[in-house]
């Protein structure tokens, strides 16, 4: 028998299914809990112990890690007459992972006080990576806790998250959900771009492969590009991997959270209701690589590029539409980070390789930090190139009449830098330096 | 026989249909020429001559009007073998109405000094109004030309347009274009605006006649409120009175020359985006009214409000975002007018009254111009109420899922101008001050 501590597990999604097993392959006994009867079969089979009830997993477990959806289903999961909380033995570390609004997280602390569970040592811990990296226990985890919780906890997280990618937030309970919100801010805008850049593709005429290939050794990567053309090219979308709804609640949690502290997170927003507008359509439980049905409803793999010198030439439009794009979701993460007092060399370190990362964010991110900062003063760093290079494909998609609501939205944040064109104008237009500047509070 | 002088005209659609009518009434002869039959049967039946040869239409006309739908119509038209420009008789005078871009119209006066008509005088005169004022010969229009040209052609533009609603715009040939387009950035987003209002007020349960009711004696009122809803409460929409396909030929000319002169069209470029997914839908051919069916597929009157309290604080979100987005539809074409050139009261006088009218530009378009012209120092003008307003709109919005593409944007723009929520701000969010002042160019 495992010498290794036991651990109670809820929520057997595509990430918490590969966390979970990847914990039952280091050695730890394992018991999941989930509504869903096939993920339970999944996880025994996987070596995993099964639960049906929720006070059954947590009972006797000295840890405990919560990765639901949302917080309307970790509320009840911790809270309910038979929930996690009641259950727990004394002393014991419980650890969210959900993707939640920081002050629902502060909420938790609050009420497990309440309920006379102070002695449990909470982490409010959520992560990044995706479902892939989530079964290796490479996952990026943002991590905020008493110092004694994060003492207990640490370990567990480590055993976790890849070497280096366990960030501790100062701030206590809420800052890891701080720094989260902060970095899918990223996350919600380039998996719109996603399909964004290949619909404009599609209309321009060019093969999805031609595309992926093209991208992905340009300044216009991200690691949603990446990831999520493994499933557009195949059509993998029913249900693929993570739903739009999945999405569209961070990006809610996002922009609420903005207008509550007067930052307009203006891409997201224009993200935001593209997803809504998805939803009507019914598309809210398929994958949001299946957004690209907005632009056309062939299979982007389906299309023969046309072979002439014109496709190297359309191939770069998609190219530069991208990379205007992350330019501009570089600055917008990076100014609400600023906004809401989130460390910024530490988002960098984040933000740069984690879900949300892209090679705009590598290149001009670290020189938004340092002007943000006044280490620097942007001298050098003028936007003239990526702005010209966007209103081409701009141009270009009014001239075949296709929507490109990020690319368009972004092309005005950079023609507003004025003649100037700098970095500095661009974070200017954010706002920044005259916010508001105040903690992250959403009920 | 009548002794007022003949007129020749070409293009009876909607507006075309009106003004030539009118004309006749008014005792002129007027020839018709329409490449599409039924027109020209109802307009024999109103008291016009037909003709079915542009040639034909202009032989011996004094005066002839050029009211076609776009550029690409309309150079045909004057220019090719049997076309109206070889046929004039010396010394002619001869008005395009028709909303093109002001670069379109200087190259008509340089065409016609090549093919050696440097002896017709010509007038760049695009209208407002809608097809009934066109009818009753109440239109705004917006004239630019040579002095003798005005001189010539000026009765005939006053017995078109309402007293005191002729504008000449200083500027010569390209000015009344000018003029035309930053009137029609106002209309781009307008029309928008009503349906998006209509959507979100039927998700909220509101039925079309009480919200009708509600806006047009409120602050959220617009001309193209009013005008639109005769349709969108019938459901008129096929083909209706403004094809989908006309408001984003306007859009497309101000957004086209809006990034050649580096100015940001923020609220333009969403509603072209959502206007071509319009077009996605097959809905080009539908009047622009029935865009609401982007939102709800039921009829906005068949609705049955909730007959509580409720019902007015939801009719007051949709006043609201009205006004939210009249706010800074404003601010955008009084940018954009400013950047490029054009003398802002007559700006104000004309589009007060014209299809590009609302309260809010009314309201705060004065104070705007003199921020502007350095008149005023914007004190006094904040704008944290409208802020506070709007945002219970887009919070209500995601909270029932219902995109908000202007209404959102618009709250950026408005969260984006910082603690000050000032005119002056949200102003400068456009650059006008470090713009590059330009002469509006288009090829």
């Amino acid at each position: 028998m495992s010498t290794k501590p036991a651990i109670g597990f809820c929520g057997l999604g595509a990430m918490g299914m590969g966390m979970a097993t990847h914990l039952v392959k280091q050695g730890h006994p394992v018991t999941g809990f989930d509504v869903y009867a096939p993920s339970l079969e999944k996880f025994c089979s996987a070596g995993g112990t099964r639960s049906t009830s929720l006070a059954a997993s947590a009972a006797d477990k000295a840890f405990y890690i919560v990765m639901v959806a949302s917080s309307p289903q970790a509320q009840p999961a911790l809270f309910g007459a038979d929930g996690i909380v009641k259950a727990l033995p004394q002393g014991a570390t419980l650890i969210l992972c959900s993707t939640v609004a920081s002050s629902y997280a502060r909420s938790v602390e609050r009420e497990m006080r309440g309920v006379g569970r102070g002695d449990v040592f909470f982490i409010d811990a959520p992560v990044s990576g995706g479902a892939g990296r989530a079964a290796d226990g490479t996952l990026s985890i943002m991590a905020g806790a008493s110092a004694a919780a994060l003492e207990r906890g640490k370990w567990l997280l480590e055993e976790m998250s890849a070497p280096g990618k366990l960030f501790v937030v100062d701030g206590g309970i809420g800052a890891g959900s701080n720094m989260k919100m902060v970095h899918q801010i990223l996350a919600a805008i380039q998996i719109l771009a996603v399909s964004e850049a290949y619909g404009f593709a599609a209309r321009l005429g060019l093969n999805g492969q031609d595309v992926f290939d093209k991208v992905v050794k340009s300044q216009g990567w991200s690691w949603m590009f990446e990831n999520r053309s493994q499933r557009t090219l195949k059509e993998d979308y029913f249900p693929g991997a993570s739903a739009v709804t999945i999405i569209l609640k961070d990006a809610g949690i996002i922009t609420y959270m903005s207008r509550s502290v007067n930052f307009p997170s203006k891409l997201c927003s224009v993200a935001e209701q593209v997803y809504f507008s998805a939803l009507d359509r019914g598309w809210g439980a398929n994958d949001d690589a299946g957004l690209v049905r907005l632009w056309t409803s062939n299979p982007v793999s389906s299309i023969s590029s046309t072979e002439t010198s014109d496709k190297e030439s359309k191939l770069q439009l998609v190219v530069d539409l991208l990379t205007g794009i992350h330019l501009v979701s570089a600055a917008e993460a990076i100014s609400l980070a600023h906004h809401v007092g989130i460390p910024l060399p530490q988002l960098y370190e984040l933000a740069c390789d984690a879900a949300g990362g892209s090679e705009m964010f590598k290149q001009a991110g670290g020189n938004m930090i340092e002007i943000l900062e006044k280490k620097g003063d942007g001298t050098g760093s003028v936007l003239g190139g990526y702005t010209e290079k966007l209103k081409l494909a701009v141009d270009k998609a009014q001239e075949i009449k296709c929507p490109l609501f990020l690319g368009s939205a972004a092309l005005n944040e950079l023609l507003a830098t004025g003649p100037e064109l700098s970095l500095v104008k661009l974070l200017e237009a954010y706002r920044v330096a005259g916010g508001v500047q105040g903690e992250i509070e959403i009920q």
